[in-house]
């Protein structure tokens, strides 16, 4: 399997992931079937677009239009799913893990790969794994879910592709510091649901 | 006349349209005169400067100041005008029917002039459509429009960008699969204006 | 000195005052450490990426790192300080009136670097200058601050920056310009601020 490949796969894994998850949050806000389908689409594919943006790429989409008709399709089948039985809510924390650890390291081989150095790699992958989710409760005029309290989420993409610069610098090769990567924003990210672990928070309050 | 000619006079004719229902949707809130001409510009150039971006073209506006020009005497014109006579509301939904249809179908145009494919040139006539209100209602914190109950519009947007992609494919000439995608779009607006007509909503709901 | 280190020094010390009220901003709101970071780095690069992507160049802070190092160092040196000493409010409305003169004038010579007349040169510097604020009020679901009431902001911005394009039209060279813009925003932001000036509000009403 090329890089190439394997960065198709991730890629791919991660749309459809967050198709759903966006799918759902739309249902919860009681949206018509186009602002679900809207919502599915912005979530899955908001932050590999602003990754591109900055880049100066096209956008991923724009160039193979297969993955809208994966977004499409993953959020209809969540339609009809949910009519018929109860949408698993701990699958799904598990499934959105999932892309947010294959979009984080996808979008820093992205970076990577258009010459860019450690720091920006590790910005643009977590932007590649947050953004979607921040313009989803961004339209559903909300703060976005990354910035409140309580939440590991960030933190883990950062982390994560931080591992993934590292690994490499120190000799691992690609592949290998890749699945480490993944392995360990997967493990921030569920550790961070099971046991409810959070960033402190800063306050300002006025003091005399 | 050319078809260069035809997008030109679409884009401005859109642009002062759009332009109004701004500034009218700016004094719903109050805000104080930039924030109205802010918020007419963006309402106007917003959809076509996402375009531009995700087409990797320049925008339109910086091209082609008179865009700006436009849009600013446009909204100074509307505060005056509302000082003295009440806001014509049901002008204002027919001139903003006729400004999605026009700006959907320029935009798809524009899109193909770049190469791309149907798909996505539906896509990106729809963004050029609908994403200038999409941009106020986040400014003004709102859920957009365009993702709530009872409204028939980015949908009538894809209904005749379609419209017209298929048209052309069917062997019509670029004019009239133009003037026939604008039309389903003006008429479907109307009509879900008229009729009240909506999308069923998805509504997700614990079930035990 | 030369005028790229004119603008560098403007750039720099722009985004350290940007990511300070950046943070203080994310601390009313008692987000947690990295939303602090996030928002800092929002507030204080937003303005200049938008510039840098409508005007089809790479991201400022993508090709120099720098500004990134220096955007958390500053955020973190904010938490540090409010933990043990009261933020300096009035020194703050100080640091961020130049944060917006030095911002604006760098984003319209930016501009002007890039080819662009003297309308667009004005709004570039507009958006650097106001736009990561926007951002910032944004993903906090607030209607942006300077679309309020009562807030002489961006127009402090468009009046430097028109000051700036008059004066270089009028034959002066291009550092007093300058000078003379950056005085300009000072001064009417610090007056809106000591009086209270406001622009007029355009409010609509229902009238019979």
């Amino acid at each position: 399997m090329t890089p190439v490949e394997l960065l198709r796969i991730f890629d791919l894994a991660g749309v459809a992931v967050f198709a759903i998850s966006g799918a759902l949050a739309a249902g919860r806000k009681s949206l018509d079937l186009l602002g679900v389908v809207v919502i599915a689409i912005v979530t899955a594919v908001g932050g590999g677009t602003l990754r591109d943006l900055l880049l100066d790429r096209s956008a991923f989409w724009i160039v193979n239009p297969t993955y809208l008709l994966t977004i499409i399709a993953a959020a209809l089948c969540t339609m009809v799913y949910v009519r018929f039985r109860r949408a698993p809510e701990q699958a799904l924390l598990v499934a959105d893990a999932l892309g947010l650890a294959f979009f984080s390291i996808s979008g820093a081989q992205i970076a990577e790969a258009s010459g860019t150095g450690g720091l920006i790699a590790v910005v643009m992958g977590t932007i590649t794994g947050v953004f979607g989710g921040v313009l989803r409760d961004v339209l559903c005029a909300e703060i976005p879910m990354i910035l409140r309290k309580g939440n590991i989420y960030a933190t883990a993409a950062i982390v994560g592709t931080s591992a993934y610069v590292v690994l490499q610098d120190a000799g691992v090769i690609k592949l290998w510091a890749a699945v480490a990567g993944i392995l360990v924003i997967v493990a921030l990210r569920l550790a961070a649901i099971i046991w409810q672990l959070s960033l402190p928070v800063f306050t300002l309050e006025d003091r005399r």
